[in-house]
């Protein structure tokens, strides 16, 4: 099985196709950044269009049992997550709504201060708000997962915390590896996984070490040393594919609509794009090249299987509606 | 089985435990009358609320199985419906949108000309528009049943033509019985039974012969005489009880947003309030008076059942998903 705990493509049917070719069972796609409500309803008015226009390649997932519908009429499952909380606005009642839409993660702060909990660009980190404590109860109740791939230290303790239900970072790095602001710390990461929670090892050159010239066996190493560090159950894939968007689309990440200057984020005036990704990981297509690698490395079997996906599909089935 | 087709109350705990002693097994729910799709959304989050509040006496209605649970655990399922298009204000992707939230039911038109069809006090019927063409198309696809209760007569005889699936008057009489303009005439009953579709009998005084003076037994006679002229699998309840309301709502019903002097739609300047019921049918608790009084006037219990509730569960059942 594998599952993709995060990407954000310019979709077409070509990318649909190498879902396919790459075997992909389901993947975790962000609809939203800085969308508003109405703005994210149309994402899913667009998803909605794909899935009629392409029923032989996706169709909607809402819980686990949607990959087993895919992998046995060899379709990819699509389930939907936010980068950002700006799709609640501030409105509590919208968490069960966009659940009952199909949105099953929900990052409670993108890189910046948000309602709800505070970005890892943020100077200050003064934890959880108010509506932010309010808002992950809803999300507990509702079985709407928490992310905090881009949110501070602190915030993402006190939601580890806080939660009564396991927590996730759906794509990014330990720290220990390579030192990226967005990597996470090893405080952060056992918090998470200690909670039941997931962490899904990200593809995105910038959270690399070395960058595009990281190599497969770097990558994998780092992925076997985690396995001893924070227990194999809890690790994944959250590649952070963006294949084919223009620049225009990292530069809407990190600026939105939230100031007028240019923010670079994770980039530099150099070189502002999206970064080339690894040659060993190109797009879709690729997961094999990944499961392999990790075989080499020294991992078994099953423990490869863990984390190309066995491990996403328990959470998904655990996490993607009320507790039990 | 008792289903009623359409209520519109002021919602309450006892309200919903009157539902409870009259043995409502399900209700169709009017959540939008001119509200524009966030409103709309409102509406869906503080029904939430109440599933939330009360969830030993109503669930939320998806599917006909939903019915079963409700019975089962003796409780009501409310199902959602729209009296107007308004919800999916210009945007044909919010049918489904909607649809996902729990819509089941949507009116093309509300008295006035809407973007889809005419209102039955419009002096002027053009028929289907454009877009009502294209939304009805997309209502059959995901299955949100076309009602026609408030349309004018050629909008409605082109709906029932122009649909794939039976369409529906969830809440009105013959007008051979009353001559309401509300009521209907003999063509659009025929047009609408005869692709399939259901007729609600309302029990608003506004569409009664004498009004709140009429008669229990001239109501059930009116029911046998239609399920002579139209057939019994056709027929259900509509008592369009609109309980505990202020009269603003009824002001807001006619007038919304899309004028700034009175409409007193069914009502007059003397009379321009909610119109009290007949004695006979204050209430949910009174399903019972109508089942007996069928009984009385020579139906059948098989055909009791059938208008109580039976015809609305197997129209339920076909209706609301993708066409089997």
């Amino acid at each position: 099985m594998r599952i993709d705990g995060l990407q954000y493509a310019n979709w077409s049917e070509e990318i649909f196709r190498q879902m396919r070719e790459g075997a992909v069972d389901a993947i975790h796609v962000t609809i939203a950044y800085h969308e508003s409500f109405r703005e994210t309803v149309l994402n899913f008015e667009r998803w909605n269009r794909w899935f009629e226009t392409h029923p032989d390649l996706i169709l909607k997932g809402l819980t686990a049992a949607d990959i087993d519908r895919a992998r046995r009429s060899g379709r990819t499952a699509i389930f939907f997550g936010f980068q950002n909380p700006s799709p609640i606005e501030d409105d509590i009642g919208l968490v069960e709504i966009l659940h009952s839409l199909g949105a099953r993660f929900m990052q409670l702060s993108y890189n910046n201060q948000s309602l709800l909990a505070t970005g890892c660009y943020e100077a200050e980190d003064p934890g959880l708000t108010r509506m932010g404590k309010a808002v992950i109860r809803e999300m507990n109740r509702v079985g709407l997962v928490i992310d905090m791939s881009h949110s501070a230290e602190r915030s993402t303790l006190e939601a580890a915390e806080w939660s009564d239900r396991p927590i996730t970072i759906t794509h990014a790095n330990p720290s220990a590896w390579h030192p990226a602001r967005r990597n996470k710390s090893d405080r952060v990461l056992r918090a998470v996984t200690d909670n039941g929670g997931m962490i899904g090892f990200s593809l995105y050159p910038h959270h690399l070490r070395d960058g595009n010239n990281c190599t497969l066996a770097s990558f994998c190493e780092m992925v076997a040393r985690a396995a001893d560090d924070y227990g194999i159950d809890h690790l994944g894939i959250g590649s952070d594919l963006c294949q084919d968007q223009p620049d225009s689309v990292v530069e809407w990440m990190r600026v939105g609509r939230w100031t007028k200057e240019i923010d670079y984020g994770e980039g530099s005036a150099a070189a502002p794009g999206f970064p080339p990704m690894p040659p060993w990981f190109r797009d879709n297509r690729d997961f094999g090249q990944i499961e392999a690698g990790l075989a080499v490395v020294g991992m078994t079997r099953d423990e490869v299987a863990a984390v190309m996906g066995g491990n996403w599909y328990r959470f998904f089935g655990e996490n993607f509606g009320p507790a039990r």
